[in-house]
């Protein structure tokens, strides 16, 4: 059996929660939150404390709180020697207090408090300063996700910066494609079928083979139709910058 | 029944006859195609021509050319007064020559060669001069889509804009984590489960509900860690774009 305590109670943990909360070999001890929180149904059984000097013992600690807040809050913790994590992509172990033993808990996945996410399938990526430490995390990771791996610090921040372009930046185009079909007069809802191919596409075909459309043929007739059509709009730089590039990264192989 | 001849066998007229032979209110007369093809099975009972005056009667002629050719192809066409659609999201119904009856029949979606689609969620984007030649389009479509719409040439155009923004943009981001990745030795399955939920998302969320990310946020200190990641990398302008407008969309907001 493994114990674990959250300390924070935003999307990540409270995800992390939902899922773990009901697995056999996880027993969740309690819940820290800086402001109060009901544990309601079917947490109500967990105790919840915004006391740090109440803080009940654990074999984890899941820290998940704003990044900027993970350094000071890890040196508040009232004692030593234990295992605590963090859950974010972009924050270094060693920005964890050395006065614990320090470890990584990223699920790397975007995360609404409105959606449910299924775990299995989330790569969850972990790091520890020691061996026995590494173990517990994968241990605890596999109860959940069939896709446990092991990646340190820098290779974690490029994979957030990764996922930033992936998730951040295309869920902005998905907007730009919204505010284009508002203007007109058309329901958003025309896109989401191509919106959903074109992330699928990806599961069989890599980005390369499944890239199309006007800039990769250097179709210069619909380019120009098309910044016609944006005219001044703050779009048109989005549109510059992707068709510039499209036709330099395919014109290099004609 | 409807007879139909397809003019052209790309990507989407080889889809196109994929889904509507075999439905049984539809029947496919014949693919002309400027090279040969070899119709192989289950169609190797529809007759193939490469000669324009051996091309048969049909209610619906559907040419699937490149944009930038089918002005001049429709001219070519040895009839007149027959109904000729293209499929094309970026080009106007007046492209095709008066002197034949004019609609398009545009399936807003991305096509590849080896990917098999499912057209029945597929917006089918309609379009006539005369309205029983829509209706004829709206039935054609109807046997293979849920989702028939009538949209004029104007509209469809932004239409197509749109769609450049979520499918061929989207795809390049992708392509852009992708490369972040392989420059860390790390596999792109990674990104995968992130990929799809980004898509899920915006079934039930707005982009604007689902938005996230440091630059929403503006969250200096990981902006600062990307660009840092970043250096003069040639993704960096397009971090530089995207965190600048998210910024001061959602800075507005605050």
């Amino acid at each position: 059996m493994i114990n674990v305590v959250f300390l924070g109670f935003g999307n990540v943990n409270s995800h992390l929660l939902n899922t773990l909360h009901g697995t056999d070999k996880i027993t969740v001890n309690q819940v820290f939150n800086r402001n109060y929180i009901k544990m309601i149904s079917p947490f109500e059984n967990i105790s919840f404390t915004d006391d740090l000097s109440k803080l009940e013992e654990g074999d984890i600690y899941i820290i998940g709180i704003p990044d900027d807040a993970i350094s000071s809050f890890s040196d508040s913790l009232p004692f030593q020697n234990k295992l605590v994590v963090h859950t974010s992509g972009g924050v270094a172990m060693d920005a964890l207090s050395s006065k614990n033993r320090r470890g990584i808990f990223y699920p790397l996945q975007t995360f609404s408090k409105t959606r449910k996410v299924d775990f299995k399938n989330i790569p969850i990526c972990i790091e520890a300063e020691n061996p026995k430490d590494l173990d517990l995390l994968r241990r605890l990771g596999e109860t959940i996700s069939e896709n446990v791996v092991e990646i340190p610090s820098e290779k974690r921040a490029k994979l957030h910066l990764a996922a930033v372009f992936v998730n951040n930046f295309t869920n902005h185009l998905y907007q730009i494609g919204s505010k284009i079909l508002k203007e007109e007069d058309l329901p958003f809802d025309l896109l989401k079928p191509l919106i959903s191919e074109t992330a699928s596409k990806i599961e069989t075909l890599s980005p390369e083979e499944a890239q199309t459309g006007p800039a990769k043929r250097n179709d210069i007739k619909t380019i120009e139709k098309h910044l016609h059509l944006l005219g001044d709009s703050p779009y048109r730089k989005f549109y510059e910058l992707f068709t510039e590039e499209l036709k330099q990264n395919y014109g290099k192989k004609l």
